[in-house]
């Protein structure tokens, strides 16, 4: 043991301090431009205004803007002229997107008893945006293929694959039936899409009070949750195997593209899907009889659930306008003073399925409020280095279509120029939520040490860990993977640019989601009353936009982005290990007869068999890869970069902003090559739900052994391939 | 590595076989005993008529028969007559206790709306037993205090510790408030317990349709569910503290007794109590404001579940007429022919809250049929060998009244002769599910492989197990330890008499508990149509009272004892560990303010602060006992024991009907003296369920750490006493 001199221990704390004041300078920055741009976000931050965005979300989310409403083009053109007195570059353009209107909507109880749905939601005092009758879009769920059928119903539960795992030991089949499900568990799409996969021939999807409805709380208007007659819309378009417009996949809807037949668009459902409020759901599931339904599937309505099929039947017809609409994307460039060639892209939706006061419009207007004061500060003097590009993105609701055309349209030259794309969606009164790129996870994190949440005071970095460790989570700011579900989709799966999809949330609960009840009234009595948090985004999102713009090198970071890698295969590894655990177990109770003898002889199961057993996989090309990796990452100097040589910054900052794209694979994922990310994809069978090392993990999920083992190999070339970029990076570097 | 020739391998195979051959000798049986035991039990097995039980249960259940009643009288002594016809000495003893009949019930919301609860069951179609009106018992908590209260009214979930917690974290009092709680979660009698040392006035208890409603399955009479209309009745007595009459704790109630004054009777409640319906407590509920319940507190009905305090206020009042009754106990003997002094005690209740169909009559008859059949053993020249009595006892539901006070008149002569207690109380369909003394595992494991389920046709062990398997538990057959709420509480908690509680059930789920639909009606629908179960449940605790009546050597064993309370003993090592671990974890949160930062300002919680250290405690005492006794048992040559000279197997079984009383210690629990075992007592916050090493564990949760100290040092000289007992067994058993 060692034992220091009070001189020593000085002489520590001494460079201790020198250090720790070396490494305040922001990432990527030298410690004088990193003082400069401290001084440029204060000033920006200064600017913010929630007035601002108190004005423009009355004036957007005034009526009902899906796309190709007049509205909703109303609102574009005035966004065009906002962001061009605010000093950027404008325009607007335009896809013609397949788009589907309601024009039948029937479901009816035929036995045992008669039950007509209603299928509209109710107008609430107090709310006069919920009155507006007919200029309210009906609820239905866009590319429903058109149907026409009767027959028994089926009660699901969530629909995901575990509910079919469950049905099939109670040996209920659903084909040639319709089944009813509830909404959440996973995306809707994975719903009818999972049904007609098991022969299902429709499709009912409802909100259950237990999910959004009273059991969460009281609903609308006297508190935020959904009342008996809310219907959540959604999109129901086959996302996880190529988003965008169904006629024109991998590339954009322009006048003259090829388009396919509608017949052929593979990503409109199989079967006719309607969703219903609990209210309507209730005389059908009442109806039903046979087995009642496990604990876990059990709802909030005052019945027993039982699963039928029948002796509920049930006639569901369905037909849509099938039209080509167009899509109005906002495209607002402020050219950089530096770099006017490498963009740092910032975009959130502006159609909603309704008035979208939270949804989009929410997100929205703080993105506005952000474009106009960095346009105020650029009039002031202060034109960011390198480009921005904001865009206000059309049709994002019935499948990111307007932002997906635009990428597919632009895909070359942006993965020549894109620094990052930072998305952001609707937005609340909570926690910073950030996923995204996990080289980008530093910056988010400092950017995050940066900001004050308005309600605590401390830094949202520091309430967001507070809460981590209250939930027995890591003492760390992390962002999440992103799987899908808004317009960060096309950026980063399939284009390979590095990603971040910021929002806040948390503490704005409700059951308003895609009904007519998300309005200027809702949002401000209970998702972000004053709008503070919709200026703590513009502000999060802007200080990660005026850094990515502003930096000597850019802040990519690669520690943490291999140490979240790698527990992501490390969490294959142990997936390998559990599932055959599982199987072993399994077998051994199968042997014992164990389900059959504890099992209740009144309550017939399915006679479980004995499962293949789980080989064991080479994941060595993966960890070897890693192994290379963490050690090149090991290598890189970072802290010196900045002080590198102009023409050494520019050969390196070219490099980092390709890093993303090394890690795409031209060939896809396995029957869905639109995916190309080998890192992040949605989950075939989640949806929007996030599967990292998607190749990999979802054949593993899916016992597919000898294609999970070209995966690991192909993620093993991935990663060389990385290697080899960031050996480039490094050798730059020196 | 050895190699085995073929034919050592042939040697070690009949080895094996021949070791097996004798280890198929029932435990304390000779294998010429053994033999004969075996065919004795083959006879009795193919005696039992599922019609016998069939026919008296709808004798008994006819009309209701609480403590008290005509009915109640006519049944003990039809039942007296029955077993008199059957062989056995029987007569009716006769105790006055203390038993409340409600006289004024009224519950009604009186702010913000008037509503009169209507406390009453509806009639049911098909089951002509619930229409008889006037006859029914009325639905009330037996030993709440009289009581005339209107307040403000706070829903406390279940009304356990862990609620009042969050209560207290919310800021919510409930003093001078009436609360309203979940029936389940806790023995009844502890939420209004609780709720009065927490300041409140009055105490609401109701069967959420989440517990025992419609959310677990049709309601009666479609299904066995509570209807909008049931409620569960139930003593409230603080039985914890002490069962049986309350004007007579430790001592019975005969003519002469000397009797507390009522207003001292410490078991009564200290605040009134009303069970009431889903029905009655859904506009109690939905009148009420405040906070929104946490999740896990919500339940089944339609309705936000908000805490209060308030706007809804209730008016309760209460009066009863509190009279000494008459408690009729029959017991019936059948002397032994070898060792009349040696007593196999088996005992069930024969009152109910009402009709009882399933509660206790189908335990009743079971056993009835068994002493039946053993009976008729006995004329044949079948005689047990040891005394058996058969005990109907009265009084059960108010508070385990008849076998109390029996027990404590007779204590002192049990203590000499029990050789054991067998309790049986409701049964139905589903799996052997024992629980008592552990020196009585093996045996009980035992019968349970030779007896066979009736609806899979393998053992009734074989079921267990394979039920255990399926939900991850242990392969081996074990008892659970008692706890209380049946009559084994005062054989084995105050006189220290090794005990079992037998029954059936996980087939037979309902929501007739204590209600109005607990009818032979609903029984034979859904309890145990066929009474197969019945049948098994005669044949099970059959089989062991004739093997204890019949055993060379008393069948207790002590090696799966041991193994049990070591667990224990690791229990509460693995809980110091815990807590220490939580309050150091709760304490860096709070000294990281992560609890206010993470959560909702908008809805505010009580600051947390620091919580106090949790010292080592030496638990040395316990840890050097055990290891004593691990040594003593491994010296038993219990295979031996059979084959001994019968002098040597009298002083055995002397001392091995007594090793129980071993552990228990006269001065009893802390402040519960009545409460003498040291291994297993009811909790005193958690009413029925179990405490095991209840001195030490108790202390521990309740954070008296000076006490814990204080109880394992007690505990130790209490297995000290025991190393003694079995040092003399071994010294006898050489």
């Amino acid at each position: 043991m060692y034992r220091f001199s009070a001189s020593t221990v000085l002489a520590i704390i001494f460079l201790l301090n020198t250090s720790l004041a070396q490494s305040q300078a922001m990432l990527g920055f030298s410690e004088p431009s990193s003082e400069k741009q401290s001084m440029l976000e204060t000033a920006f931050e200064a600017d913010l205004k929630a007035a601002n965005l108190d004005n423009w979300m009355q004036r957007m989310a005034a009526q009902p803007h899906w796309v190709g409403t007049n509205y909703g083009k109303e609102n574009a053109e005035w966004m065009a002229q906002q962001f061009k007195s605010w000093g950027y570059e404008t325009k607007i353009e335009r896809f013609d997107v397949l788009f589907p209107y309601p024009r039948t909507r029937v479901l009816e109880l035929t036995a045992p008893a008669a039950y007509q749905a209603k299928l509209t939601a109710v107008a609430v005092e107090g709310d006069p945006y919920t009155a507006q009758g007919d200029a309210l879009l009906p609820s239905y769920n866009a590319f429903s293929t058109d149907g026409d059928v009767e027959a028994e119903l089926v009660y699901v539960n969530y629909g995901v694959p575990k509910d079919y795992e469950d049905l099939e030991r109670l040996g209920i089949d659903v084909k040639g039936k319709i089944v009813i499900a509830k909404y959440y568990g996973s995306w809707r799409g994975i719903k009818p899409k999972l049904a007609a996969e098991k022969g299902a021939i429709g499709c009912i999807i409802y909100s259950d009070p237990a999910d959004d409805g009273y059991v969460q709380g009281d609903v609308y208007p006297e508190g935020p949750f959904k009342n008996s007659t809310g219907v959540q819309r959604g999109s129901v378009m086959d996302m996880p195997l190529y988003p965008g417009d169904v006629l024109t996949p991998g590339y954009a809807a322009t006048p003259d593209a090829k388009r396919l037949e509608r017949t052929q668009a593979p990503t409109i459902t199989k079967i006719p899907v309607l969703p219903i409020s609990y209210g309507d759901a209730r005389p059908l599931l009442e109806a039903l009889k046979g087995p009642v339904a496990p604990a876990s599937w059990k709802g909030g309505l005052p019945i027993t659930y039982h699963i039928g099929p029948g002796p509920a039947r049930v006639h569901l017809k369905l037909s849509f306008d099938w039209k080509l609409t167009p899509a109005y994307n906002v495209i607002a460039t402020l050219k950089g003073s530096q770099y006017p060639d490498q963009w740092v892209l910032r975009g959130n939706h502006h159609d909603a399925w309704v008035h979208g006061a939270a949804d989009p419009v929410s997100g929205m207007v703080a993105l506005m409020e952000e474009a106009r004061a960095i346009g105020a500060l650029a009039k002031k003097g202060n034109r960011p280095r390198r480009t921005l590009v904001y865009c206000a993105w059309d049709a994002e609701e019935p499948g990111l279509i307007g932002s997906t055309e635009w990428v597919e349209l632009h895909r070359e030259e942006l993965q020549k120029k894109a620094v990052a794309y930072i998305n952001t969606d609707g937005n609340g009164r909570g926690f910073l939520r950030a996923g995204g790129s996990h080289s980008l996870q530093a910056l988010v994190g400092e950017v995050a040490g940066s900001v004050t949440d308005p309600q605590t005071g401390v830094s949202v970095k520091e309430r967001i860990i507070a809460k981590q460790l209250t939930e027995g989570e890591k003492d760390e700011f992390a962002l999440y993977a992103l799987g899908s579900g808004s317009d960060y989709t096309p950026f980063i799966q399939h284009a390979g640019i590095a990603s971040l999809n910021l929002g806040y949330g948390g503490e704005n609960e409700g059951g308003e989601y895609h009904t007519i009840y998300d309005t200027y009234s809702h949002y401000t009595r209970f998702k972000d009353p004053g709008f503070q948090y919709g200026v703590a985004l513009a502000n999060t999102a802007g200080r990660v936009v005026l850094r990515l713009a502003n930096a000597d090198v850019l802040p990519f970071e690669f520690g943490q982005w291999y140490t979240t890698v790698d527990g992501y295969l490390k969490e294959l590894l142990g997936l390998s290990e559990s599932m055959r655990e599982t199987v072993e177990e399994h077998n051994k109770l199968v042997a014992r007869n164990a389900y059959e003898l504890s099992a209740d002889p009144q309550k017939p199961l399915l006679k479980p068999t004995k499962m293949a057993t789980v080989p064991y996989l080479d994941f060595s090309p993966v960890q070897n890869a890693l192994l290379q990796l963490s050690q090149d990452i090991a290598k890189l100097k970072v802290e010196q970069w900045p002080a590198l040589p102009a023409p050494d910054r520019d050969a390196l900052n070219a490099l980092l902003m390709r890093t993303e794209q090394a890690l795409t694979e031209e060939s896809g994922l396995p029957r869905r090559n639109w995916y190309k990310h080998q890192l992040y994809a949605p989950g075939f069978y989640t949806g929007y739900g996030v599967k990292t090392l998607p190749g990999v993990r979802e054949a593993m999920e899916q016992k597919e052994w000898a294609e999970a083992q070209e995966e690991i190999h192909k993620l093993g070339k991935v990663l060389q391939r990385v290697h080899a970029h960031l050996e480039a990076i490094g050798s730059l570097g020196q």
